[in-house]
């Protein structure tokens, strides 16, 4: 019988957060590609454009005018998917026609006055302020709403029409799916095992070494075993943490991200998840379709070539470097 | 207290058959749409390009050359996900890095000999044809793979390279993720209530008929109760159907879709899900992003707006009304 290899032979994982499988297939990233090429990133953003919504000094859409911040600033969403008062659709009549009431708060917070950076084009202080900020947010929200959902969208290709820094809060009345596949599989894991599944998880990961990209003396980033998206990362604190107000000062000047439920969730560990939409380069995406929409998931890379692939790349963010 | 309206209030709805929750926000389809706008489809396909590897009596990557065949063309995909002889990646020394064999194989089916059709606007014998051809595929590969996927991924938005109208058929050894999930929900509605979820279903959006969009003597059309995508729609058969070889000659007149699994499951119900990445036209897509990636699926009308827009729609496909 031929040995396993990882990066020849497919095989299915399992996603023990969200309780999924995967399907690695590496071989297929043999195959020639011939489909849609992305444009090129925009490079010549200007630092400040008065009709920007997002910039300093500029009007929004519900005729509001910014400040001129200087650090972070954040603001309601003009168009929110989440608002504080719907009424509630009532009982449900039938049990395959169950609806139930969302109440929220959607908030945009941009990282930064100018246009022309990104939260890794910042310098540490600056997003420090970023991560105060959502921190705050957090508390300020989390009172009020049992989760809080931290998210940017990042680029063109993922439906960002923006190209100044910004992120955003959606609180919920809810908890939102995810939330709750990964509140259901770190509740069972704390109870089977008596610690938080992302404590062993992130040491497995110190031991077994293949997987990590970068660690620090209070962060870990990783390709996750079970990553779905070609490039896919998750970024833990070292020590038990559940949400993000719980970060010292010393672990703020780190870069985290992401969000957290309810009180006194010992089982809950912060972590951020990041998902690039790429595959074979900045213009190459990889398309979650047919197989992966109805069926399961599906990558073309194993998760220990992605991260030696991530480790590989310079530590000099490449608009730096292009000067 | 304001009265509950599903197009005004956002709300939660939950899908019975994947155990997933909506978010509709109904209201948010107000905001102006200033992001990616794409390239409009290619109108002008040639019928048969020599050096296109899905036309008839073209060369494919590997080498071999295809018949000049007349009605649908079946062969292996030259760069398989899922291959029939992998090896098993052996037991998992840890509950976190669960990994599991997987094999099966990948096929490609052209639909027809020419590239410039699209499977509405073959004839319906010609459809026809690709029904029976779907069929015997599912009853050749089901005698050996519990689990065989039929999925077409149409058009340069949705990651198809080749303008060929053509689906792909992947057999695997083990359940998809989301085979799982709909197996667990219709197996257990089957043992609570004797009749299959999406029989009860069915009926019951026949009576409700708000998110019906085509109804025939053999099968249904509907945007789902808990669709995600904008103009997502399910395919039904209106009798208990559990797998493509069971559709009678007149119902295989139609245009059914999809796939089923193992012997003798009673609680399965044939369909077809359509997932279109559009949102406010043929150029401005829907994009699941930061949100429905992190947290939960998220959607901006609700489904029974967009089952009178689908009932809206001319009967006659606007390629032909163009000339
Ligand atoms: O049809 P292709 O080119 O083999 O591949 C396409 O469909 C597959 C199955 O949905 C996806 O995994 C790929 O990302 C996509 O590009
Ligand atoms: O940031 P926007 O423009 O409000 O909206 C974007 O992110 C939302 C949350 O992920 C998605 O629902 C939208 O489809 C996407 O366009």
């Amino acid at each position: 019988a031929t040995t396993f290899r990882a990066s020849e032979h497919q095989h299915i994982r399992y996603n023990p957060l969200q309780d999924e499988w995967v399907l690695v297939s590496a071989h297929r990233m043999k195959r020639p590609w011939q489909g849609q090429v992305e444009p090129p990133l925009l490079t010549t953003v200007p630092r400040h454009d008065p009709h920007n919504p997002l910039c300093p000094g500029a009007t929004r859409a519900n005729g509001e005018v910014n400040p001129y911040y200087e650090g972070t600033f954040l603001f309601d969403n003009d168009f929110p998917a989440l608002q504080p008062d719907a009424p509630s659709p009532g009982p449900s009549d039938h049990p395959l026609f169950q609806a139930e009431a969302a109440r929220g708060v959607c908030k945009v917070m941009c990282f930064h006055p100018w246009s022309d950076v990104t939260l890794p084009l910042m310098s540490v202080p600056e997003i420090r302020a970023v991560v105060d900020a959502w921190a705050s947010v957090t508390e300020e929200l989390g009172a009020q709403y049992p989760w809080v959902q931290i998210f940017e969208n990042k680029g063109a290709m993922m439906g960002c029409s923006n190209p100044h820094p910004h992120c955003q809060v959606w609180a919920s009345s809810f908890l939102p799916d995810v939330a709750q596949r990964e509140e259901r599989s770190q509740r069972a894991y704390q109870s089977q095992h008596g610690e938080p599944l992302l404590m062993e998880y992130g040491r497995q990961e110190l031991l077994r070494k293949d997987r990590l990209v970068l660690t620090s003396e209070h962060w870990l980033v990783l390709v996750p075993f079970w990553a779905v998206w070609p490039f896919q990362t998750l970024l833990l604190p070292r020590r038990h943490v559940r949400r993000l107000p719980e970060l010292t000062p010393a672990e703020r000047d780190g870069a985290p991200m992401g969000s957290e439920a309810g009180a006194n969730w010992d089982h809950w560990q912060l972590h951020a998840h990041y998902y690039p939409p790429l595959l074979r380069s900045a213009t190459v995406r990889k398309f979650m379709v047919g197989y992966e929409m109805l069926a399961q998931a599906q990558r073309d890379l194993t998760p220990e070539q992605a991260a030696e692939r991530l480790r590989a790349l310079p530590e000099v963010h490449y608009r730096l470097g292009q000067k």
